[in-house]
């Protein structure tokens, strides 16, 4: 498995209007071939997120970088007006995996 | 749902003993009430780790912090000896959470 984040510090005040703009984004990852798993993250450090995706491996991940769903996805227009820096990426490959799983969602 | 994190920095060259260790330990993670999943995950940026747990809620890792579970796990001898620091703790609370879930592991 394959975690990737994208850490973001948002702007004092605008946590509330950040949350909304990912509420409303279309995220076109239902389709994405080796897509698991995807949260937004809130931080109990004020203005700390964190976009979370986990995938079959790393190499399903590169794929939807490099696809149409990703530039769709990445179309929608920015959050950077409500943040701090530019988002931060990284990568990880799952060494160790434990657990009875994740529930699907809805 | 709710996640924890601790971020390690591992020293150079001590990354396959880090993952060693984790591997020979007892999590004592199935039988805890509202744990949902476990990674240890190795990121691209050398002797970055993050040991990562999924929850049903803030609540059921706050219990499992005041456990004996938590305890018997954390009684099994340090990694501190392969670190350039102490570990990072960081909590989040999934604001959006997507896709199909996360199947159950071995």
């Amino acid at each position: 498995m394959f975690v990737a984040m994208n850490r973001f510090k948002v702007t004092e005040g605008q946590g509330d209007a950040f949350e909304q703009m990912w509420r409303e984004r279309k995220s076109y990852l239902d389709q994405v071939p080796g897509f698991l798993h995807f949260l937004l993250l809130r931080g109990d450090e004020p203005g700390d997120y964190i976009s979370h995706s986990t995938w079959e491996s790393r190499d399903a991940f590169v794929a939807w970088t490099q696809s149409e769903s990703f530039a769709s996805g990445h179309r929608q227009g920015s959050v950077q007006n409500v943040l701090q820096g530019p988002p931060v990426v990284s990568l990880y490959d799952a060494v160790i995996t434990e657990g009875g799983g994740i529930p699907a969602s809805k």
